[in-house]
């Protein structure tokens, strides 16, 4: 079986009968493909007779977007597994357990999470997760920071760099959000009455300028492990608890990437708040819970990532007074410009976001998009200025009083 | 013979007889081990009969410096062999002709440049070379502007980027340059006269400061396939060509790092000035050549690397209006950073230059190194304010004059 070819279901089964610590008895077990079938097969694993399960993903070598179909490295399934490891390690209980990897056939065999929902429909649906801030900051300060130069063996790092070259990925990343949403590109996906906001960015040189700093930080910026696409589709949440999935664009690159694309995607939220009509005080509400939860992550991010700094700091270079000051300003604006980029490309750019999308009254919806367009360009523009984390929420607050 | 052991010289001739296109004929061959015997064997192979030569050069596993010794891969012959075929390819006449590679006895065969003297040694001597910043601009601006995001594919920079991780390399470059001088570190080499200079370095926290900025992008700004060690002892010289030898330092760094490198270099010949106490007009003259030839090497490549981004630019966020004129305001930053943190490592750290240590009158050479030390931390601290290559220039201007 080891050849690559997509798995059958009774194929998925004889491999996930392996997996002794999941299974150790014999019963039936019974296969769901639940994936989208656009970039991988996920087959869902049951045991029906002891309620056991887990997830096999399987990535196929091509992807497929609005009926177009490209071709698509098998590699990144060896990625995704490792960089799930790695994650997993560093950040215990934040990431699904990883049973066996097999790199010829492109698949991970893993922790189910079906009790958990994606954060996305859990956002949309109103939910609440007291406990995501903790978690997610969490997350992003030990992944990146023992990754990084600053936490880790910078010889080791450099292997680690090696092993998560990863072109085919971060072409999406380099089309889709930092070069297609600032062109009149056949890639993007412009409803017919946004096209005048669109045409506005085309001549936008100051914010074009901005966006081609960001693009440069992504493509030449090595600084830590990143997730690589960490919206909030990419996490699984339940009140109590949060796992971060599908690390498949996972490479080296500015750590404010990570953190900017889970500011960008509450924002996204925030913006759609526009169709709660009814309710004035609601929306107000569910709004300042969107930007509490921002704050909260920047600033439990903040102080976990200098206390492992102040802990764990690898490089006495790096103790120089003011370094790590700099460091961290110079990271929240990256999160700010990134967090701006990755608002912008999700209202008309190839791939939006449901959050929006699903608003069912025109009217709610282009409001939503224009307050993201507005709040997202404005990320952007200001991002080499920020001091603060305020200053972000500020820009989300104003753009909804305009 | 394929696997790693040291070649003896009759081995040494056997692989050299294989190069038809140096030696189509069969006669004799003698062979001259001229390597420093600390890093690598360099066999210099001759063909009496028809004068034709070349030089075989095979890395050793270990480094030796200063009586030490310590492993060092093997794979870096790989690294130096791929590096001098990429940069004769981009720049055509400025790298020896590579004739073969042996990966497994880690090997290079390649053209016999003994008809060139080592720039360091012929700058010692008083040498004058004007077409050096026609050539040395040609070779930096072509190299880096062809290897990084701005003048080819993306996706292939990736590949390039994985092939030339060289964690060995770049480890002597973190300790000896960004980090052995600031500390009391037992790698510095301090000359007893020069260790209340080595403790006011150590004290000064604005420098130490902009050592961890420099630092850092040495770590993490993958922007370009750099030479690595682009001293004035990497260039084989003659008034009329201009050759760049050893990249075994090659990997994906930021470019400020090369330029600041032959920019150091020439600023310790500068420092070097000091011992010729007979004849100040000389002096100066010399001084002033110098300094010239800095402002040429930058204004040339200034025009190059622009010409060649306007010709050839691959990316079209990279056309966004001040784009260029920031990535070129903040390379000569970087140089200037570089070219600083290059000069004072050799004053008082492991590595020293001829150029200086070579002074035979102990207050001239003192003299000489208080002025290295001088200018070099005065670049450091200036670097991010630096707007034109005349902040360098007067800088180095300003410390004779003290």
């Amino acid at each position: 079986m080891s050849q690559y070819h997509p798995l059958t279901e009774a194929e998925a089964i004889e491999i996930a009968r392996t997996i002794n610590e999941v299974f150790p008895t014999g019963e039936e077990l019974v296969s769901k493909e639940i994936g989208d079938g656009n970039l991988n097969l996920v087959f869902h694993i049951t045991q029906p007779a002891t309620g056991a399960s887990l997830i096999v993903k399987q990535a196929l070598p091509y992807a497929k977007v609005v009926g177009e179909s490209w071709p698509l490295s098998l590699d990144r399934a060896r990625i995704e597994s490792e960089a799930l490891v790695k994650q997993g390690e560093l950040a215990p209980g934040l990431a699904p357990r990883v049973y066996k990897t097999d790199n010829e056939l492109a698949l991970t065999i893993m922790e189910d999470l079906s009790d958990h929902v994606i954060m996305r429909k859990g956002l949309i649906e109103g939910g609440v997760y007291p406990k995501f801030a903790e978690h997610i900051s969490e997350f992003i300060a030990r992944t990146l920071f023992f990754t990084s130069d600053l936490g880790m063996n910078q010889q080791e790092k450099k292997r680690l760099v090696e092993s998560f070259i990863n072109p085919d990925l971060c072409k999406i990343t380099e089309d889709l959000i930092f070069e297609d949403p600032y062109y009149d590109s056949p890639n993007n996906n412009i409803e017919a009455h946004l096209r005048d906001a669109a045409e506005a960015i085309w001549a936008d040189e100051e914010l074009k300028l901005e966006v081609a700093f960001l693009r440069e930080k992504f493509l030449t910026n090595a600084q830590a492990l990143l997730h690589g696409d960490l919206h909030t589709g990419s996490i699984f949440v339940t009140p109590d608890s949060t796992k971060v999935i599908d690390p498949e664009f996972a490479y080296y690159g500015p750590m404010g990437f990570d953190i900017g694309a889970v500011f960008a995607n509450l924002l996204l939220n925030y913006a759609s708040q526009e169709h709660w009509s009814a309710d004035e005080a609601a929306r107000r509400d569910r709004r300042a819970y969107l930007l509490n939860t921002i704050r909260d992550i920047w600033t439990l991010f903040e102080a976990k990532f200098r206390k492992l700094w102040n802990e764990h700091g690898a490089d006495r270079v790096f103790r120089a007074p003011g370094y790590q000051d700099s460091y961290l300003s110079r990271l929240l604006q990256d999160t700010v410009g990134f967090a701006g980029a990755k608002t912008v490309r999700r209202i008309y750019g190839l791939s939006h976001v449901a959050d929006i999308d699903s608003i069912p009254d025109a009217g709610a919806r282009e409001r939503a998009q224009r307050l993201a367009l507005s709040i997202g360009t404005s990320l952007i523009k200001h991002n080499r200025k920020a001091v603060s984390i305020e200053d972000l929420l500020d820009i989300a607050s104003a753009a909804v009083a305009k």
